[in-house]
């Protein structure tokens, strides 16, 4: 089935300090066991596998995650393991691969994926990547959106037309617009009137189009991309370092997108889908017992109900009389923090950037 | 100051099991650390020193303690660090430093002092120590009560004459009865009556009163003490483990003082007194920052509050968004529960010898 000139770009730049302290700088969330078995973009790469197989997937990331992706993947060459010198969001990023791919295969075909997203039914999400490389094949820009479970006001959502949303439908709707993060009135009426769906950053186009539209709205960047010799060539590193901090920093939503008509869009059904954003998400994808608590590793919960516990083999967490709690252990960093509250994670490594603690971050 | 008959004999046979993690059968409460500076067993020596010199203190404690203790307390005789091959409660080990502190000064004076308690204020603790030594020279028994903070039901109390009960007096009371734990109704009554003090466990008598006394209540144990052979001989630990198990498992308090005339009742004024009984106990003897939290290592309270954190060098404990709990970390087991029910380690612990996690005792 796995057509050859398809191939998949895997964005796995994130900090992911969302799950700190068991991730860090060199060990960000896509490269953690968060949800058994194996890694996130392990689970990534495997999910894929059937379509695009490793050695026509790309994994971008950032510098001090690169040696430990390679470890993790095998299989995916390593020169299809890129560094960006500095973070730049996803429109430079997915323009670096598009040129990377357009120099070896003029008829590339390219799928976007996030490294850290959680799939629960991977066979019904296949479906739907066969069907937008299809569509993106045929020239055109397609997409999967995910259908609203909430009113979540962390992401941006994709406009179908108005009654022209089947979940899971391997017929495109054309997509009427991009929206960004709404607030909490604006995410309910999305919810509300059906024909929204997340947009959880999966895109497909040929390498062709997304240059040809990158010229169009980023075309300084585009021109700097276009001067990158050959990836297997000595100069593509330090060229590389020297255009890629010239491009400029701005997502692909915003770049391309938003200006794209005729955008395929894809709506998935129930495929259980989850960002795994926060440790409250990882709580929500974990088995628990009778009083709801969930445990990876070894947790002793006594008249306590609702918590999570993350801690290392051969540690032993003991929680009584305590309810809703994050409790996440590592060497060196404890986290406890009230399960509903997961997000201000974010403020204590913060806070530890600014007291400059950096061997626990 | 110090006479050279007083010697002062500090029972330290407790587990301890209330300060799991921190505490375990080989480093139980008193060989701890809890409220610096030094373990609690040091803090106990060093405070007696000014009346009882290390060469005529003796210490009683369990097999699995006993080198950790000859190892906190240089200057104390090895020999006087007595192991008891099983644990038989306070008559029979009162009794064993009795008799043989007998057989090598008849004229002993002897001071019951518990190794791990706390007090801020040694100097008033001292002026009471001596005055109590004095009575107990004088052929009485004499004791130490602390004045009631609140209607504690965990401790015995001690009655004291109506009217007749003045803090910090160095001129004793006849105490006229002593009363086992009560219930809170009782405590109440006891606290607001202004005549009660807590039995703290610090009693005094010449080894021959003491002795005499355990003939007339507990003659058997009397009798299979009075076997013992001197400290230093060969046969001294032998003949303890053959005669040691068949003394009666009873407490001083129920087979000898409740049948005691004229003891002499010496109660504290403000000593700083504090049982160090559990975790919430060591809450209130540290410092506390501006909102209540207090820590033992490193810990970092973000919008936290009336937290304890204790942890060892290395490791930073970070509390988000939480409100009076027990954080304690060691490296292979961590206990959170609330403030308030800090006794609840106790089942805890009771659940690990349940499923003989023998390693984590």
């Amino acid at each position: 089935m796995a057509q050859p000139n398809h191939y998949a770009l895997i964005l796995a730049g994130g900090r992911g300090t969302r799950f700190w302290p068991r991730s860090r700088t060199r060990r960000a969330k896509q490269v953690l066991e968060i949800v058994a078995p194996g890694t996130l973009i392990q689970q990534t790469v495997r999910r894929l596998e059937p379509v695009i197989p490793r050695e026509r997937i790309w994994i971008l990331t950032n510098p001090l995650l690169r040696e430990e992706i390679i470890r993790q993947l095998p299989g995916v060459p390593r020169a299809q393991v890129v560094a960006e010198p500095v973070a730049r969001n996803t429109a430079p990023a997915i323009g670096l691969a598009a040129q990377v791919l357009l120099q070896q295969d003029p008829d590339a075909v390219l799928g976007v994926f996030p490294a850290d997203h959680y799939i629960a039914r991977p066979a019904a999400f296949l479906r739907l990547v066969r069907a937008a490389y299809k569509s993106a094949a045929q020239g055109r820009i397609a997409l999967i959106g995910i259908q609203p479970r909430w009113a979540e006001t962390g992401y941006g959502y994709v406009e179908f037309p108005a009654g022209d949303l089947t979940p899971g439908s391997l017929q495109p709707a054309t997509v009427t617009r991009f929206l960004e993060k709404p607030d909490a009135a604006t995410a309910r009426k999305f919810v509300d009137a059906g024909n929204y769906c997340w947009n959880a950053g999966m895109f497909f186009w040929r390498a062709s189009v997304f240059m040809d539209a990158l010229e169009t709205h980023l075309p300084r960047t585009a021109a700097l991309l276009r001067t990158l010799p050959s990836v297997r060539s000595r100069r593509f590193r330090p060229v590389l370092a020297e255009v890629f901090p010239q491009c400029e920093n701005i997502s692909v939503d915003y770049a391309v997108l938003e200006h794209a008509t005729g955008v395929a869009g894809f709506a998935a059904g129930d495929i259980g889908w989850n960002d795994v954003g926060s440790w409250n998400a990882v709580y929500e994808l974990l088995p628990r017992d009778a009083h709801g608590n969930a445990a990876r590793g070894d947790a002793l919960f006594l008249d306590s109900a609702g918590n999570l516990v993350d801690a290392p083999a051969g540690k032993l967490v003991a929680l009584a009389g305590v309810r809703d709690l994050v409790v996440v252990d590592t060497p060196d960093a404890l986290l406890v923090c009230p399960r509903e509250m997961a997000q201000s994670v974010g403020a204590v490594v913060k806070l530890l950037e600014k007291q400059k603690r950096t061997a626990l971050l």
